[in-house]
């Protein structure tokens, strides 16, 4: 059974600060902790799950694996159906991150919402996109629900947190974003490495990470079309579509 | 001032059975507000909002406007930071859908998620796809998430609700699909007009519906990405710039 200082430990891990302070997060789900178990080499540090899902996995038996009763597993779920099980996981601590001539990759400015990163995530890996740079504003990539949202790519995908600015002056490939001036992504002759900003849900780009852009993109919109934008997460899937399409 | 019994409407209208039994549905936000009152056809029962905003909307005298505490505001809305003001507003009345064999649509097959649906509707509008079949099972367009994550495009893409192997038999245009034995959508004449199929966040497109579809397609991952799938809205928006892409 799970101790009363082990649940406090999991209804703390909802709050960035304690997962900072304890690099640990959660992982929730039976398809979220399959991917884990199986593909992931993430450190385990216990897995709490019901009795069904326990007797399913008997082979598990090299993990802590507590049991848990459905309640209980209800009120520590940062969910509104709980799912089982959830694993308390070590946050991985990647070495510092260096440019690969060769690759694409996102840099996020100011992504606030949970769901949108995790989906930029999601979308990054089925287009072989493996790392993402983040803004030190941007939400935590280990906040519970960007986890769910990666559907698993948060295990394949590293995110790294940085200053924006003083990252991109440093780099020499081509920096791209979406941005209304932009040129037309389908006229444009697109690398095969660089980094793509994607701006605030609401604010868009910063005005001091735009002036570092070196390749403003715009993705066009039908004719007459009155909608003002893109969400974040779609911006970034139609241009990272549209790096792959055009590089094939 | 609002009157109890008003209250008790906005409250009620958070259930989708309430909406359909009083024909009303809720906007909030001074964004959505604005794009109600000056780009919208819908009827306006009446708007609730703080001082402030009323203050600075001294032009509005033909609406009913009634003030409202920022406490009061903040319990009856739906978000956890409340915006200002809300409205109540009329369920818009279409007429029986028709197929234009000139046009572009897209076909929700039991799309679950407020946020997701809401951003389709959104990658919709921009990209000038103005009517959307839903299943039934399709989670409600007037669900408050979902008005909210369309950004106002709720008030341009007309949203019907049908049973999908019903409507689709009686169609003469393309059916499109995306489907993992789909084929290369990149490699594919993709026709002007034509039904584009999304299906449900988990299980994909349901047996029958997909016995339907003519035009089976597939968006090619990256290779030796080891990701399953991509997002329901993020498939639908990939899916929707390329027709306009390749059209253009």
């Amino acid at each position: 059974m799970l101790s009363q200082a082990e649940i406090k430990l999991i209804n703390s891990l909802k709050l960035t600060k304690n997962r900072r302070k304890t690099g640990l997060f959660l992982v929730e789900g039976p398809k979220m902790i399959s991917e884990l178990i199986n593909y992931a080499n993430f450190e385990i540090k216990f897995i709490a799950a019901n009795k069904k899902w326990i007797d399913s996995h008997s082979d598990l038996n090299n993990f802590a694996l507590k049991e848990i009763s459905e309640n209980a597993l209800q009120k520590l779920s940062n969910f509104s159906t709980a799912n089982e099980v959830l694993a308390v996981v070590k946050i991985p601590e990647y070495q510092e991150f260096t440019t690969n001539i060769d690759s694409l990759y996102l840099v996020l400015d100011n992504i606030q919402d949970p769901g949108n990163l995790g989906t930029i995530i999601r979308t990054a890996d089925w287009f072989g996109i493996k790392q993402i740079i983040c803004s030190t504003d941007t939400v935590d990539c280990f906040n519970p629900k960007v986890v769910q949202a990666t559907m698993g790519s948060l295990f394949r995908v590293k995110c790294y947190y940085e200053d924006i600015p003083t990252f991109l002056k440093k780099q020499q490939i081509p920096i791209y974003g979406t941005l209304l001036s932009g040129k037309n992504i389908y006229e444009e002759n697109l690398s095969q490495s660089g980094f793509i900003v994607i701006g605030n849900e609401s604010k868009g780009i910063s005005q001091e990470v735009q002036s570092l852009i070196t390749r403003p993109l715009f993705i066009p919109n039908y004719s007459q079309s009155k909608a003002e934008s893109l969400n974040a997460s779609i911006a970034s899937a139609i241009v990272c579509a549209e790096f792959r399409r055009s590089q094939n």
